[in-house]
């Protein structure tokens, strides 16, 4: 028996390449562009756009207690039909505005019954003597801290950066395509946002994640390795993906404006087997950070001709359509078919950076976290940021689309013909851009179904 | 669509008074006044005087673990009825002693046996030879840490300060009044002590959180806001709350003997509605800190003619004393009618008191404060704390009561009138301080009586 | 009433012997012995020896996480029956492969489909174009953090330190016992590994824990506590407890081979009352860390003539052998019947030294600590650490034992007789080191027996 032994350890000593010993790495973090919390870089950088905090139809008649960007809030409707979004703690025994009651003119403490209106104003402090100028002080000088909210489609939107730099609300392009039905949604994730931003900027993971690993999990055809070209457009991101997929080419483009808002292609409406033409995204999304090692998407589900088909406009279809799979699933179901959700929570709460090995593939990542921390930098020297707006008071022009050729195979090298279809499908988009949008989407359209034409 | 936003945001920009951003303060709390771990100033504060730290029937025939003032303890009753507390880990090799055994003489420690008396001392080592040396000298000089207690009606008080400094056990009137009936009982609290002291000085808060806000939690009378005084007398601090009731004047004293000692008037004995002279606290309580975050409040409720109906002497009557609702509630319902329990750990575990923002109504609040901060001063000067008791060897007077007298409003300015008839009732129960105990109560009922009598 | 209050506090005032406030110790671990995590030095030390690190039947189809000496790891078995030991997270994006394929060649991760071969060699990086230079770069370069294991009898035994420095796999003689049943088992602890280990040094605790305290949990024997005698030897350390039971003498010897090896006598099969020559231990056993506060033992069960009863030959009877009860028990069921569970997790999660008062029976603790101490030293200071083969190529002579010996009690002074019988057992153990194993044993077997004849 200590034969058998022996010659099993004969080969571990020959082997001296188990490296787990001297590749145990002190855990660190890249904090400057993970963390997000008040007072940090990054946090600073968030707080200079708009972003979505919650589904309107959670705010029901209590208060709603939320966290966002690591503050702890409350969101809350008046019984006039107003949404305030304030701090938590009231300002003046710190009892929290969760069990506060919702009345006409704004919220009021449970405690000593504080009435506070939306934007934050005292409106009565009636345990206070009605002639008492101290608490008229009060009333006039002091504020609860609140943020400006819009409530948009079944989404609420806040700003919470400085108000005197409060920017125009982005309107994008897809909050009103035709005929394109929406869906609010909201999936939480437990670690930090960027892991969950991240794969919006790596196409690639479609074929091994949602395809050969867990079992096709959206169209079959997303299984195969394309031709991938990054563009950086300002703080837009594009990330184009074309594939050959039998007589078809198919070019997907996945799309990420700073910081946070994401658009791709269908998840499951295109899968290159037949033609289409500038079809949009199955999402128009936020990835909002709750706090350091917490987030959540917060979108709309985009259904019809052109996004996704009608039969997922339900909540677990749009969960398939956020992570591959529904969100409530055994251990066993997980570990055995696992999604966007197992990925990016698999790395721990916050990604060391430091330990990654990016990877040609990987340059959208790269470009777009070296562009998220220049920006930080120019923001503590002052700089105001820039904002989605191309064209001042219109609608953003968004790009994340899917677009299906019928163009049978003929050249030898067939890698180099569909980049060049890549981006000339780009170019075309690019061209477009400045025209009213109703006349964009007919253009573009009609470009394409020209290039198939012309090449049969 | 892009015009209905602007809309909004018009208003949103033209209204520059959003403070979020702004008032996002770091979180500090107030350390000197709120930590009461072993070696803070504020826990040698607290370790000057008794509290209580249990209920006595919790006491089984097995150890019962409990935490007072940060310190993990061990809380037993030998077989000859005698109870320890005493520090958790046995001094041998560590082992928990609540794993321990009860015996006659003491507690035995599950691992080697030693067996340790209340008061600490080893009584034996069993496992050493009974000939070693090196055990005979551990037995004689090492103990196990140890607390003095005494066991009283229902609670286990203990006495955890230097042993060279233990002051008198204070033995207050209200531990035995003439035809009340006792309960003890203990609610806890998921929050630092001092939030859920500030109470008893906050009179006005009974107005809002248990009648406009929740609904009417105790009497229907408690909705009315009176007029304030607060009285500062040694450690002794009284809030006298007078109100008006229809025809009726009510004068209610809150008290609070420092650090921890609390009763006020009756819970749903009084209402306003009819005469009533000098009625009972409906508690006698003590808010004793487990840790830095956890508290618990440790009490008898008092019942019969001068306390509260007999029909709340049991669980949930005590509960609904103690903070206005049973405990056992959904989070649906503690949202709807928020308790104590919901206004005081919303705060969070330790209130930011730089925060905070009182008001005139909060001096109460401010002076007890203020005092605990001079005595931790003078403590660590080298002061002897003092302590409850006013007469040497006797039961300390409280004040907490309730007291209504039938007086029709006859007065142009009835609130200053209402001030007067409070000083009144004070002064009458200060006066009586220093007569014998069955002596003061029929004083100061004779004389309320005589007040009402001679208004009319 | 007051009277009553006052004569029990009378009491308290004379006793000035309550130590609670003046023995309130700030918390402090004895840190150089107690953490195990990566680049500690207690750390480094356990990272020169092999250890188990699962049950080999806990390795299904699906990758199984495990955490050993504070390392997040992945234990996989190929489809070809190879097991790896790997770093969680995925070298190229943080992924956990905790949600890899198990394949024939390796494991791959399940986000951009990188294979792993068991040894940590990066096979494929599919997402890459094939002609990809930087892709090259990496396979040939990097590689996932893995660590040589060698799977034994059911249990996976791994070697995590520096693999310049690898040890040979040390075979000890009970691993192949002739006629020994063995069966490998799991007990995991909620602790630092230190007080798990701590009580094999601790044979006194027997008579108490498992004996007076909770009722006889081994055999009867037990409760009587005999001469024992500390055997310092290298790296092994011998704790022999001798025993008076009516007319016979038992001499059982406990066994600490560093840094985590033990074994002892039996634990049902044996209780004084009949001849029994050198038994062998009811466990082959590693207390292994898990982080700096969980541990596990990991361990084969004995049974047969010289080991345990075969009626304990399954999951609860190694339980029972581990700690005296089984695992899943009630809170009250714990603390009525403590086992070594409840003793040395009572302790805290990392128990703290400088509180302890060690006794002269626990010299075997002093001296092995004080070891370990000396190791971790020589290890710093560059030092090749001892492994515990005696006899280089041949398995490693254990003297973990139970032996009875019919003496009836003769001399008077009965304990010093005892503690020489003890002392000639184990000469004899020592005498026969030596010899080939199936000589050994026979011999030592033939001496006792003789010891035993002439005695008569």
């Amino acid at each position: 028996m200590t034969n058998t032994i022996n010659n099993k350890y004969e080969k571990i000593s020959s082997a001296g390449n188990y490296k787990g010993y001297h590749q145990v790495h002190a855990a660190k973090i890249d904090e400057e562009i993970s963390l997000i919390e008040p007072k940090t870089p990054c946090g600073e950088f968030f707080r200079r756009y708009w972003h979505p905090v919650s589904l309107t139809s959670d705010i029901g008649q209590q208060p709603l207690p939320v966290k966002i960007l690591g503050e702890d809030l409350v969101l809350f409707r008046t019984k006039n039909g107003k949404i305030g979004l304030v701090h938590r703690q009231c300002p003046h025994r710190n009892a929290s505005l969760i069990f506060g009651k919702c009345e006409k003119r704004g919220i009021r403490c449970c405690y000593h019954g504080w009435l506070f209106a939306p934007d934050g104003q005292i409106i009565e402090t009636p345990g206070e003597a009605s002639d008492s100028t101290a608490a008229k002080n009060i009333r006039e000088r002091l504020r609860l801290g609140a943020y400006p909210v819009i409530e948009y489609n079944g989404l609420v939107f806040a700003y919470m950066g400085p108000p005197e730099e409060i920017p125009d609300f982005p309107f994008y392009d897809s909050f009103s395509i035709p005929d394109i039905i929406t869906r609010p949604y909201q999936v939480n994730y437990n670690c930090n946002w960027l892991q969950v931003l991240d794969a919006i900027m790596d196409p690639i993971h479609t074929s091994f994640l949602h395809s050969t690993i867990s079992g096709t999990q959206f169209s079959e055809g997303l299984g195969e390795i394309g031709e991938l070209e990054i563009y950086e457009r300002g703080i837009q991101f594009l990330g184009s993906n074309t594939r050959r997929v039998d007589n078809h080419v198919w070019i997907r483009v996945n799309e990420l404006i700073l910081p946070n808002f994401t658009q791709a292609g269908a998840a499951f409406a295109a899968d290159g087997t037949k033609s289409r033409f500038f079809g949009r995204s199955s999402f128009t999304r936020w990835v909002v950070p709750i706090d350091n090692t917490h987030s959540m998407s917060l979108a709309w589900g985009n259904f019809g001709e052109r996004g996704d088909p009608l039969q997922y406009n339900n909540k677990e279809g749009c969960e398939l359509i956020e992570q591959g799979e529904v969100i409530n699933r055994t251990w066993k179901e997980r570990q055995l078919h696992p999604s966007d959700a197992e990925a990016v929570e698999g790395m721990g709460p916050i990604s060391h950076h430091r330990n990654e090995h990016l990877m040609p593939t990987d340059r959208g990542i790269s470009l777009y976290r070296r562009r998220i921390k220049k920006l930080i930098k120019d923001l503590i020297n002052g700089k105001i940021m820039p904002q989605p707006q191309q064209i001042p008071g219109e609608a953003v022009r968004t790009n994340g689309q899917d677009t299906i050729l019928n163009m049978q195979q003929k050249k030898v090298n067939d890698r180099k013909f569909l980049r060049s279809i890549g981006s000339n499908v780009l170019k075309i988009q690019f061209e477009a851009e400045k025209m009213s949008l109703d006349k964009r989407d007919q253009y573009i359209i009609n470009k394409l179904k020209e290039m198939e034409k012309n090449y049969s």
